[in-house]
């Protein structure tokens, strides 16, 4: 008989696809705005590097039995060397093939990594404000999602708070950072306050705790920065990827889960992907895409709007008086609507053109996110529009 | 902590991967056999048309933006509807875009299709010979798959060991044909009498019973046959297909799902696996590959080479005295075994360098799997080792 679970999820509409429809039939109608200014998606708005689609013509050219074969089921080994290479320099990591799952996307990654280290019925720890396909993922492996309520004043972590979730049930901690929303990035004062934290857990509740850490915003960091590593931090961190940001290609389903060696179970998490992928049937992600994110891995899109954007935005709409964490990085950032149900402040704002998502799924109610991947010059005349909206 | 189903899972490895290492190793050994036969795996032999690069090279370089983007949840609707023409010109029924969800493969087919029509605790019942992962796929799925004892004579159904088999609990019945491993392809016959049998026990047990049509091999038929449509003879069926086989690109990780518009909950249930998806992690499979599918779908590679290669090894196996049902598609065969242990007869058959799969998990003791997608000189060479062998 038909899944009723599945079933009843159909009607729960994501306030994201909504708007962004919403805007797309406003952008055909007489009477509408001027102009519409669509903040409402995270799809990234630069080109995907020259090299990609080079890379992608060679590849298809000339290797064709390797980029149309079967990939083994734990990933192309040379592959997985060069993605595990490019790691270890970067971060000062000692990875090896055998520490890589190549995966669909970071949706992928999170999937596996979900399943290699809780069983149905586990806690999942995250914090506010967060990705709101989080809640979806995590219960659908059957697990349950606790929030840690947000740090207002800079969107680092509320130790406090942290300390009042922790349970003896939470097997995993899901940190995102750059962050979708709010585009802050965790410190290192963050992260080694949060590894004190898991270790002291650990002991009090004896049993592992392993630190999932959602990265596809890692390269976009602002003001010359990079975002500390993670799995520096703390020994059990599964570090979960994906090349849509980086590369602007989000449609290609390109990333990688990437187990952290000082575990000591590094190699054995990493085949245990390839056993995960038989229920969830992914396999592995295409050859082709997996053979260009080993030849591109060290290259990124043209990233620097991103920052222009920001700033363009940080400063006007600061001016106009709304109170804003100025981001570290990704494409997002979240200001406080200037009335308490920012629902009806992005409806509101729906009447001048601007199309934000409030961020009550984030877990930031009296929020709204601005995804500001889009072209400059539009960014600049939507501030004229956001003040006849504070006027 | 380490979740320790899938850590279990870790060593129990394929016997079929197993095999084909072992033939590896062997092929590097000096004083092993001249020359090595590796009929183990099922990777198709033939090259990918032409017209699929030369489709992905003109979209890569002609619209980055379409090829690189995200594709929406559902699949992109143009591709949808150029599928869906398709199977109904091919077949005769009605399918529109709506009843299509592009998946990764048939494997990502399966995994959403399970979910569609059953909760964890429910049978799927299935046939041998079959897939060995369909286990693994479903007992991960949270289902018990039940295998109903093969029609040893033509490996169609069984209808009477069938009628033993089905209780309430069997939500859904998984069919694969042509078949892996036998080649057999259900006949008109076969499929009308299932559908008879569906129906009937729908009654017996008031509840709706899908079936679950797992067809890879549909274009490869030999006699210039066809396969007789599975939908057509049951409204509740979910067909799970992928491009790996017809255009010989497994690597590329491109199928779909297609809910026969005659269940008269199609467009529901092709919804819903966009909120499987969810669960799943995979979200679309890659825009160029569903871009690649919708203009690749009315074409094959040349896939005469399977013919030709069944022909020689029907014929000079049977003439050694070997007991084979004729495959009618696919690239594999099933002859009996020369001795009850098809696995003793396999180790037996390496001393010549033949490579083939004891078909004990396949649910088919005491025979042995034949995959000659391979050249046809190799084939026609590897029967004077069998010659040897069973000298």
């Amino acid at each position: 008989m038909i899944n009723e679970t599945y079933r009843a999820m159909l009607g729960r509409k994501s306030v994201i696809r909504e708007l962004s429809e919403l805007a797309a039939r406003m952008a055909g109608e007489k009477n509408g705005p001027e102009e519409i200014f669509d903040f409402s998606l995270g799809n990234p708005s630069v080109p995907v590097p020259e090299a990609v689609t080079e890379c992608a013509v060679r590849l298809l050219r000339d290797q064709p039995s390797l980029v149309h074969g079967y990939s083994p089921t734990l990933g192309i080994p040379q592959v997985k060397e060069k993605l595990a290479a490019s790691l270890s320099r970067r971060f000062g990591l000692s990875y090896t093939g055998a520490d890589i799952f190549p995966t669909s996307g970071a949706g992928g990654a999170l999937a596996h990594a979900f399943r290699l280290v809780t069983v149905p019925g586990d806690t999942i720890l995250t914090f506010a404000p967060h990705f709101p396909e989080y809640r979806p993922y995590v219960t659908l492996a059957g697990c349950r999602l606790e929030v840690v309520p947000p740090d207002l004043k800079a969107f680092q972590i509320d130790f406090d708070r942290l300390e009042q979730f922790f349970t003896k049930d939470v097997q995993a901690v899901l940190i995102n950072s750059p962050n979708n929303p709010s585009g802050a990035v965790y410190s290192a004062q963050t992260l080694e306050k949060l590894a004190g934290v898991l270790e002291r857990k650990e002991r009090e509740y004896s049993h592992e705790i392993w630190l999932i850490s959602d990265e596809p915003y890692r390269e976009i960091v602002f003001g010359g920065g990079t975002q500390p590593c993670p799995a520096r931090f703390w020994p059990r961190t599964i570090t979960c990827y994906s090349f849509s940001k980086s590369l602007s290609m989000p449609g290609d389903r390109i990333g990688y889960v990437a187990v952290n060696p000082e575990s000591g179970v590094s190699h054995e998490l990493a085949a245990m992907c390839g056993q995960v992928s038989r229920g969830l049937g992914h396999n592995c992600p295409t050859a082709l895409m997996q053979l260009i994110a080993a030849e591109c891995c060290d290259l990124t899109a043209d990233l620097s709007v991103y920052e222009t954007n920001m700033n363009l935005l940080y400063d006007g709409l600061t001016e106009l008086g709304f109170d804003i964490v100025r981001p570290g990085g990704t494409f997002y950032m979240t200001p406080r609507a200037p009335e308490a149900d920012a629902g009806q402040f992005s409806r509101r704002a729906l009447a001048y053109g601007i199309v934000v998502v409030p961020c009550d799924t984030f877990g930031l109610p009296g929020y709204f996110r601005i995804a500001y991947c889009t072209d400059t010059e539009k960014v600049r005349r939507s501030l004229s529009a956001f003040r006849k909206l504070m006027a």
